[in-house]
């Protein structure tokens, strides 16, 4: 069971100017089969599918703990592809004025005839999230190894992406993602580690630039956002703190363990877009169904 | 961002035996079309992508909160899974002695090859579950009349499921389903009649037979279970109270918001399948993990 | 069986320009989830595996008769696409000279490659149509909400199409939809209201714009096309006056069945594009085909 | 645009007992890559398709009128689908009977969760059919070496469920099939001998083996249905005679137009099955709505 | 078994300037369905599943021969495709210079988040090569008459991308493909002929367009290569000559076997793209590990 | 370019029965997502795209010829698989009496329908291996740890295949796959740890079972076949010597590299399955086209 926190783990600038085209681009690190959604459901059904969790509850606390993180992951990833679309077809009640008009030269026109220039599960190419994107093999080590290069793989596309996208909305976004992604590389490396003796240390970073090249993520890792598991849960999974311990691999700063999340930011409230009847097309009818509930 | 909490839904009684292929017809309440995955996303899209929110905040809520509830679903029909699975094979470490065997036959090889006996995010013929599954066009209205058929379609399926399989793990977990999501259905009912004034009552139930048909099911509405919304959230998503209120459509009852959730119960510790690999092969190897990492 | 008529229900007009981009997003309308593809292979499915049509003869009547005027629908759509996209590379009949050096920018790139600019069951991204929209549960009461569902989804994806795209070839056939489409929602919302009692008419219109508001649509309506279901059959299908009766639930008029199908028009012509070789490269070629058959 | 004419080509026999695995098997049939799905649509959009018509009419003819044909056959395979699938699990309206138990062992599960035991558009595996097994280059000879080949397909799969499933049902629908779907693989030659001048009368038959050894298809030869062309148009589509013309390169009888359709024959009526609540779950509510519809 | 030889089989020049749209494009001749890996995987199953092969070997070695010629294809179609991905970004290793901003606006997105800027399985829309497009049915006249087709329409779409795609990187590989995909279609019809006795000369060319019209095809068949079947084993498939043999369908030259394959050409070294972190980000990194394992 | 030889790496030995079933699960080794088709596709990719070749030369040859070595796999597979579906159904040329009768209940009805009882490029479900399962980053250090753990998942499905399937066809290939697959599993750890100085040895082996226990890998380890790089190019890829060397991370064996290749042993005749007109059906045909042919 969840409990849902109506807010975003950081203040998410709003862009300047609205980017159908970047956008699409951030798509990837959302429903990519190296997105959030790929992380999210990876480590939730390992969690669920877990067998012998009675003998290797660290090993089950920290998968279930990042799964949980994961999901403000998703979120956040969405909340940048929507302030990146809001606005960017014409606003109004007129549809022979074209207001899409635009949209049909945009990379994904899924966002303007699917959704309301919103966020979908969905690829940068507009290929949709798939199942086949689990892996849950209920073998320990290979699922750790697994959920490393998982890890790896999402650092490479958020990499690519951070370097396709300017402005503040994708890039705050993403400095704070490789940020707390590049932890959860570090907590997969641990939980090998201490589950063979196989030290991975060397092989930090993949691929081989420093976070701290990317000043968004830079910012984060001085005031040691780096080093830090937060417990995603009221009263469970404080077991993480048996695998999440000793120096960090690239700084050797300390990892510690902290019994809370972040205090989180209330999420943006998105504009009305009439022209796409999101939520509706009339502002007068809006405002009488705001009327009639309230009595 | 979500809390998580290591507990189940309800007490998900272990099968008497194991049933490979019962488990694989339940997978489509998981990653069906109209399974639990479809509800979990559909409303955790369309809630990052709501617009216009703060005119029309209780619709906000409701969706947002359901989208939570909808987490502990896909958690139960995994567990139903795994019990239906788990002990399917021949336990053991010799991979001469063919343990596997009986799995050929099954309508799933994917949770003897690709899983450990466990869920997956496919449906009853093993086909992934996909994003293109998400609707989210913006228009609250039209998001209300999909949400609404939506359930009414995951009602349809969890009917079949129930007549498809035998046993207390699975039509604990049918019943319960029913009869949670049962108000959901009543709940985009209610909020296409507060947002338009068309009153859906006389639809109901869809398809046309009672909860009151599955003891299961009957069992937790005589306690007064349908006529609930949990609230799924420490501080927020008060205000679907304006939405979720009035007589119950099928028996009249009045519909009531409880804030807070079900106390929930320690979900099974699945059994290890050492000829699966799962966690591992060796009881000493895991032993001595075990061991190492409470050093 | 079918008997074919090898006439469009309306006249399309040539465009001024071809736009293979605003042709691909036409697309969406064709081959999309919720364009015509599906509309017609639901609604044929649907009468095939009509269970009890003895007793609810009215009801397998209107789905069926439904299915067939669908079939016009993609017609229509496929030659709009087809005359978006004539000509809008260079004719000729010189490979070197790179005549479809513009194609390589294109949004569908299967429109130059697999198709010879025409259409194909592809969405607006390219994304082939799947049977896995099609949505035939035998449970009558859940089937017609779907379909009330579909064609509310379907008038949303029109209303964006004609948002994005000017032009006279895109506009009437899309006004043509919107009217068509709109007697198909009534009439499932009638259907539902026949088979239950529940009354629908405050949910209209879906999304809460009008087809007035379009003014080609509007142009259609003056004339009282959104009352009239024709029937597509010489002599089955009688059996719908009983459903498609009263009033029409946006203006009131009074609903009316007409025992014939539109008076049509010729299709256009397309033209041949050498470059594509389709239907061949050598004009000659083509000639002598043509003389050798009417011998 | 379409006429629908509520008959079947041919009188199918009920079969004596249900076989939910026949039926799964017949699918690839229906929506397999070498169905009648793909047939249906690849020659209806060619026809959409097809540039420089006015040139090249007799060909647009036999494609268009080989499309209208197509409909009879999906239409034809539907219904032995759901004749196989009708009774194939416990009648009754007491789910805890697991009134579809024997379902969790058949080989398509979608029979009995997504659909009411009827017909799906998909394939013997259960995947969908999809829009990417359409073929419409534009280019003339090459669509019409493309037809060929897909009805030697087609012809292919028809010969080997005819060897998987016994029983009159399926039997007489494929040994019809095999003769009219014999009459497009030669239509197909034909029409690209007229074009080109090549004789394909030594390739047949596509495999090696006549429909003679098939005594369905036998019977329906001896009246010579394999040299009839139907005309599946009130006014179009003549021309075909310019191409369906000579002798038959099997048996060397004279092709010939016939300038109508069979007869047909009325479907069956699909039986209640209230298990799946197909069309609903209680008889006594099916009269009532028949009742009211009737007022 | 294979042996592997690091050679292209032309020497490919390098474009002047990079275009990643037409990337894009050309991956239809590699993954699309009448792409490259589509001929090499078809042939390869159907070699490995061919049936009696004692009595046909030399269909079995046609088909195997040319199986391993297609490998030769899919090598280089991905060199053109990586010639004219590279520097098309800009090369650096600061990711805040945003050095991967063109490719927002790139038809696949994929080049630059899941590839290094080089070839992937993907067709032009970057949907994914699929096993459903291999046919292997077993039956030997099917299987050549499919051969036969595939390679006509892989011919069309290659006469296609030439025509979208300037340059002489694109032209050279498309003008080489021609010749030899052009002896392919002439061989499965020699094999079609020497099974039945049906002529299939007058079907040449399709589509109706010779190898003469394309410069770099011209200069080829001037040299003779579309009269040779290259022998692609050191000591196999020799008896392709009872099938390879007579006179060109389209210029009458003499058919030869060479038993050799062609000497090739030393692959291109690709560029380093450091911004790609492809191999890696620092240059002494790479001096580095090279350093390192010479040691 | 390739030379192919007529070869397969083992022995394969027949069946004493056919097994349909057990074909269908031997699917998942070769179409899997962690089949030979996904080792051979990622790494053939990984070598046509690698960049800065010239300063990385060993960890091109090395990857290059792994890929290289993956095809003897696919063959392997497939062959296996071919054996155990021969005479699985019953021979004859008389369709009526239901020959393939007990394909109905078969696992995959595509070995019955699309193939003549032969491989498909599908995995133990039927769905087709797919293009997205390839991984190109064209980061060195990323694509080697994504082959370690691609060898890794591919070793977990053998051990399950092998635990699934008795027999000694299935088996032997499984045995010689694990061997041969392990010292991929060790090669791409050695060149990781070459790259980096990342020591993986404690991590073997993955899963914790070694391939001792299976007794046919056994018997080949015993002759050292786990120490051994085949160089499978008659004058490339030497400089893998670079890399494969040292100890063996298991039994601390030295690795050795071996220029060439096995013998190999004449690939087993697939008898004619007349029933599925594979490759005819009637024997005086093939005799009379191998006789024609021979002339």
């Amino acid at each position: 069971m969840i409990l849902r926190i109506d807010k975003l783990a950081i203040d998410l600038p709003k862009p300047k100017n609205p980017s159908p085209n970047s956008a699409a681009a951030i798509q990837e690190l959302l429903g990519g089969k190296y997105g959030e959604m790929s992380t999210l459901m990876n480590y939730t059904f390992q969690s669920f599918n877990f067998r012998g969790r009675d003998k290797l509850k660290p090993y089950y606390d920290l998968i279930a703990n990042i799964a949980a993180e994961e999901y403000s992951h998703i979120e956040l990833v969405s909340y940048a592809i929507n302030l990146l679309l809001s606005g960017s077809t014409t606003r109004g009640t007129d549809p022979t004025a074209t207001p899409l008009g635009s949209a049909v030269d945009a990379r994904n026109s899924y966002h303007f005839i699917a959704s309301g220039q919103t966020a979908l599960p969905v690829d940068s190419m507009g290929n949709p999230w798939t199942g086949a994107n689990v892996f849950s093999s209920g073998n320990l080590k290979l699922d750790l190894i697994h959920n490393f290069f998982l890890e790896c793989g999402a650092r490479a596309n958020k990499i690519r992406a951070y370097e396709m996208v300017e402005g503040p909305t994708a890039r705050t976004m993403v400095g704070y993602l490789l940020v707390r992604g590049g932890t959860h590389v570090v907590a997969y490396a641990r939980a090998i580690e201490k589950l063979t003796g196989a030290d991975l240390t060397k092989l930090f970073p993949i691929p081989d630039i420093s976070n701290k090249k990317f000043p968004e993520a830079r910012a984060l890792e001085e005031q040691g956002l780096h080093q830090i598991q937060f417990i995603w849960s009221p009263e469970d999974f404080r077991s993480i703190s048996e695998i999440w311990n000793g120096p960090h691999p690239e700084d050797g700063s300390e990892l510690r363990v902290e019994e809370a999340i972040p205090a989180g930011f209330t999420p943006p409230n998105l504009p009305e877009e009439p022209q796409l009847t999101a939520p509706g097309v009339d502002p007068e009818f809006i405002r009488e169904v705001a009327r009639r509930i309230s009595r």
